[in-house]
């Protein structure tokens, strides 16, 4: 039996995603949004949605570029944090220790200890009303070399991405292995047709 | 040391959103699709980014509303056959005996089987190239009883939901329980202000 729990922004899993930009006076700042993946292939494509109120947003506007880096369990404080303050009042990288690099093609810092970073540009800011969807090209993806498994590509069980429930407000862990896709789905096709 | 790997569309968690739609001729129908999720909470809406050769698209378009179903581990095999086959050719329902309930709010079926359930209203359509972002206001949220947790709220380790590595192509289960939201981070806000 199913109940209504009425217009609610539930949907699991959600990302950890920390937005990494440079205000106008270029201070590097780290910001923490739930809301957010990938929305295109051609050309390569995610979305953020921020307030307009959030420094970040500011920044981006301003710099027509940011970054997305995916923290691992070992962060979870920092990101947690990250999400807690503004960077309009604190040096978010000062409080933590974490360390920053300037990224190769867009006009932003990534995070030094973060082990997958998304640089992107600022395609498109899309008002929705209380949230602006920002649409970044992904000029480039970078990756901890240690975190690479299959054909190349990072591998979630190395990387240990956080796993955010909205609303519920509770981190998790990655789980077990499931399987692949476009593959368990074979038996239906089979017993069909 | 980190390593380029270009522009991909690589970002973990990815959900494993089940869209349903009825087609013109009122045919329900099933499309599993890996990048969306929440993106605005006044009014409470989420993005569900679609080709347009998808036979979803042309349904959504025509009924103006959809359902993102959410699977459990449990039908990993069915939410990976809703995204290999067209429901153009197949009446995917008949194909792995799921069911489907009309949905309260808006002109869609929902997953019976399924425990939680966002109504959405088409409010906009945002072509980003390849994809079209699909813009859902969320009319109602439904999830089974037994999946309530702490505040009434869907608890993630009841429902299970499934998670997806997009392009390593793998499905994870939710993993432990790390911590709670706007809480872990404190300590860098006490130790340094």
């Amino acid at each position: 039996m199913k109940r209504s729990l009425g217009a609610k922004t539930i949907l699991y899993p959600a990302p950890v995603l920390v937005i990494g930009s440079y205000d106008k006076e270029g201070r590097a700042n780290a910001a923490t949004a739930a809301w957010g993946g990938i929305c295109n292939s051609e050309p390569p494509s995610l979305m953020v949605a921020l307030r307009e109120s959030r420094y970040s947003f500011e920044s981006i506007q301003f710099r027509k570029g940011f970054t997305v880096n995916v923290p691992s369990e070992t962060h979870i404080a920092e990101a947690d944090y990250f999400g807690m303050v503004s960077g309009r009042k604190v040096d978010k990288f000062a409080a933590t220790g974490l360390g920053y690099e300037r990224a190769e093609n867009v006009d932003a810092p990534f995070i030094r200890e973060f082990p997958l970073v998304l640089e992107c540009r600022l395609s498109r800011s899309i008002d929705l009303g209380s949230h602006y969807e920002l649409i970044g090209e992904i000029m480039d993806i970078k990756v901890d070399e240690d975190m690479l498994g299959e054909r190349g590509l990072p591998d979630p069980e190395l990387m240990r991405p956080l796993i955010f429930a909205p609303v519920f407000r509770k981190y998790y862990g990655i789980g077990n292995y499931l399987g692949e896709g476009f593959s368990s789905g074979r038996r239906f096709i089979e017993t069909h047709e």
